[in-house]
C-alpha cells in the first residue's frame, strides 16, 4: 500500500505525518528550508512561488499562534490566504467537514492547512480531495503535528548538524503530546541512536518503547550527557485532573533548572514547542539562558512551513 | 423614477437585487463571468483589475460561507479586502449604521459587500454614499441575494444554454428564502417561461402567483418534466417552529429522493445554494448523484462575484 | 536620559506618545502625511514603501475601528499585514506579554501596532525589542494615543494653517481620555498659546493645568471665539457610574448645539474622534454641519498612519 503523503512519483503531495516519510523527504524539506531562513532576513521578506495560489486555513480547532505562522508563510510566498474559524462557521449550520472542503474545493482552493481536535481528520480531506490539491495538517487530535516536528529537526540539524551520534531528551507530557509523537518519528528515520522519553508514569503512553525510545521516570537520570533536551508544554486542562498532583509538585520533579541542565552536555541546546508555562515545565533561568534555543525554533519554524507549502505546490 | 442600481448612462452603479435589471445586464455580468471561469482555473489566479481598490466586507450577519467567497474574488481581483464583522464592531458602541458607512468612506472605501439581517439595508446605504462608490447586496433579510441568483442563473444558462424553453422547479421553503426570490426574478427576466414553486402551504408566501410563478403542494406533480430542480435549504430554526412538522416528515413529503427526481426529464440538473441539509431536503443519493451541479455553482459563484465587483469598478 | 522613542541619530525609532517629540518630527509626519493624501484619493491607491514587511496588529484590547485604519494604511503601503485578537489567544494559555512578543519577532515583524488596556504596554513592548523592530502604540489605557492626537493636529493645521494663533477647546470627559490628552501635548509643542479644557468637575483630571490648558466647566464661557472645537467621545460606562446623571442630563449642559457654536468664531472647526453619540456629547445638526470636519479627520488619519509607518520603516 502506498504512502497516501506521496504522489505516484514518490512526490510529497500533502503532509500529515512524519512516519512513514523516507529520510530524504525530510532531508529535502530542510535543505529548502535553508534557502527560505535566508529570505525571511532579507529586506523584503517575500517570494512569487506561490502568487495566484489560494491557501486556506482551515481551523476546527483554535489555535492563534500556529495559524499565524502558517499566514505568515503563505504570505511570504505571495499566496492568497484565507483564514477560516470554522469552529464559529458552517458547521454550526450542521455541514459535514467533506461537504465544507467540497465547496472551498470548487472556489478552487489550492492548499488546506488543516487543524482539528479529532485524530485524521487531515487524512481524511486529503483522501477525498482532488489530486491538484495539497493538505498541511496543522496538528489533528493527539495524532501529530508534522511540522512543527519539522522544525524541531531543522532547528537540532542547525545546531548539532548529525543526527547519527546524538542523545536526545523529550521531557515532560509525552501522553498528550502530539509534538513529542512527531519528533520521535522524525528523530528515528533521521538515524537517532538515543532517543529518552521522560515523565511521571501517568504521563508516559505504555507501549511507547516500540517506537524505539527508552524511557525514564526520573528526570536526573534520563539528562544524563544528552545533546539535545525538548521540554513539552503542560497542559493546564492536566493539572486540574487526576494525572498530576500540582504544578508545583510536577516543576519540583520535571521541571527543568539550571541545576538539573548541568547533567546534560556542556553544550546541550533546550527547546520547547511554546508558550511556555515559566515555573511549571521550564524555569525562567533556563528559558531565558544561553543554552535555550526556543525563539530559533520559532524562525526557523517560518522557513520549514514555507519549504513544505513550496514543495507541495511544486508537485 | 431610475432604478438605484443604475448610473445616468444605465451602467450597473450597485447590485442591490435583481429585480427590476435589464436582461442585458444581466447578460453582460454572465458574459463577463465566463471570462472569469477561465482565470481561476489558471495556474496564477490574479487579475490585476481591481488593484489598489479597497474593498470593505461589511457584515452585520455573520457568514463565513459568503463572506469567503466575496473574499477570494476580491483577492483574485488584486483588491485591498478588509474584513468587518460590525456584530461584534462599532455597532456595539451605539454608532448608527450610517455614521459607519461614512466613516469608512472616508477612508477611501471603493466597495461595500453588505450582509446584514435587516431587509433593506444595502439600498439605504446606496442611496447614502458618494457617486464613486459601489454596495453590493450579500443578502438582506428575506429580500434579495442578487449574486447567488446571478450564479445560478450561470448555472442553468451553462447547461440549459436557452432559458427560454425551460421548466424550472424551486422546492422547500419559498417563504423565508431570498435564494428563491432572487432567482425568480432572473429567470422571469431572462424569459424563462415555466416556474414552479413547490412546498408546504406553511412555506409559500401567499400571493407568490404575482411574480408569475405557479404553485404546487405536491412534489411529484411539481417535478414532473422539469429541466431544473433548485432545492431550497431548510432553515433548522423553522423546524423547531409551528411551521413544519419535523425533519423527517418535511424530508418523506418535499426532499429530492432519486425516484421523485426520475420525474423530471432525463437530463434535469439539481441545484442548492448549501450548504446541504443531507437526510432533510436532499438525499445524500441526488446530492452527490449525476444530475447534481451544486459544485458548480460554487466554482461559478467565484467567478460571478469577480464579474459583478470588476463591472461595478469599471462603472 | 535619551527619550525612548528616539534612536541615537534622534529618527523616531518607535511612536508612543506625543509627549516629549521635538517639534520637527511632528511637522516631518504631518508633511509626509500631506503626500499619501495624494496617494488615497488616486486610482490605484498603493505605494510600495512596505513590500515584504511584517506588520502585526496585536489588539489586546478589541477596537475594530482603529484596527482597521491601521490595517488600510499598512495594506496601502504593500506591507503584509497580520491581525492578532490577543484576547483569544495564546494569552488565555497563559504566557506572558513579553514572551508573545519574543515570539512574534522570531517570525521577523517589522513592526508592531498595539493596543492595550493597560498604560504603559507599549512602552514595555518597546523597551524590550531588537533595535530594527518598531512599535506604534494605538491606545493605552488612559495614557495615549498618538496617531490619534497626530491626525487631529493635522486636520487642525489643515484648516487654520498657524497654531501660534490659535485657540482650542477640547469639550467633554477629559479624565478618562488619551484622545485630550495626546491633543493637548501636541499643540502645546506646536505653539498652540490657548488650549482650554472644559466639562464637569467629574470629568476633568485634578492638576490639569500643569499641562499648560485652562480648565472651564461653562461650556459657553469656553467656546467663546474658539477657532477649534473637539468634542471627546462619552463613553456610555461613565453614565451608568456615579461621575454623571445621565445622558440628557450631560448633554444640556455639555452636548454641542448650534447655538453653542455660535458663540465660537464664525469660521471654527468642530472635530470629534469617533463613533459619535449624536444627542449625547453633539447634536446632529453640528455632526452633519457646515463646521464639521469629522469625516476629514478619518481620510487624514489614515495618510498620517500611513505617514508614521513609513517613518518609521525607514529609520
Amino acid at each position: 500500500m502506498r504512502n497516501p503523503q506521496l504522489n505516484e512519483k514518490g512526490e510529497l503531495q500533502h503532509l500529515l505525518t512524519i512516519e512513514g516519510l523516507p529520510r530524504e523527504t525530510l532531508t529535502h524539506i530542510l535543505d529548502t528550508a535553508t534557502s527560505f531562513v535566508g529570505v525571511t532576513a532579507r529586506e523584503v521578506k517575500k517570494v512569487p512561488l506561490l502568487r495566484g495560489k489560494s491557501v486556506f486555513n482551515l481551523f476546527f480547532e483554535n489555535s492563534t499562534r500556529t495559524r499565524t505562522t502558517f499566514e505568515i508563510a503563505a504570505k511570504r510566498l505571495s499566496a492568497d490566504v484565507i483564514n477560516l474559524n470554522i469552529a464559529i462557521s458552517s458547521h454550526t449550520k450542521g455541514e459535514t467537514l467533506l461537504d465544507t472542503v467540497d465547496n472551498l474545493s470548487a472556489m478552487h482552493a489550492d492548499m488546506f492547512v488543516v487543524r482539528h481536535a479529532q485524530s485524521g481528520a487531515p487524512h481524511l480531506i486529503a483522501s477525498h480531495v482532488a489530486s491538484h490539491l495539497h493538505v498541511v495538517n496543522a496538528g489533528d487530535g493527539r495524532h501529530a503535528h508534522p511540522t512543527q516536528g519539522l522544525l524541531d529537526l531543522y532547528t537540532i540539524r542547525h545546531f548539532k548538524k548529525d543526527f547519527t551520534r546524538l542523545s536526545v531528551a523529550i521531557v515532560g507530557d509525552v501522553l498528550h503530546s502530539r509534538v513529542a509523537r512527531s519528533l520521535i518519528h522524525a528523530l528515528t528515520i533521521m538515524g537517532t541512536p538515543d532517543i529518552r522519553v521522560i515523565g511521571p508514569m501517568t504521563l508516559i503512553p505504555s507501549g511507547v518503547e516500540k517506537l524505539g525510545v527508552t524511557v525514564y521516570h526520573d528526570l536526573e537520570k534520563g539528562l544524563r550527557d544528552v545533546d539535545v533536551v525538548v521540554m513539552l508544554r503542560l497542559q493546564s486542562e492536566r493539572m486540574r485532573g487526576a494525572l498530576l498532583p500540582s504544578a508545583q509538585e510536577f516543576f519540583k520533579y520535571y521541571g527543568l533548572t539550571p541545576e538539573k541542565l548541568a547533567l546534560a552536555k556542556p553544550d546541550a541546546i533546550v527547546m520547547h514547542p511554546g508558550p511556555l508555562n515559566r515555573g511549571v515545565e521550564i524555569d525562567s533561568a533556563v528559558a531565558d539562558g544561553a543554552h535555550a534555543v526556543i525563539l530559533s525554533q520559532v524562525t526557523f519554524g517560518i522557513a520549514v512551513r514555507m519549504a513544505v507549502m513550496s514543495i507541495l505546490a511544486g508537485n
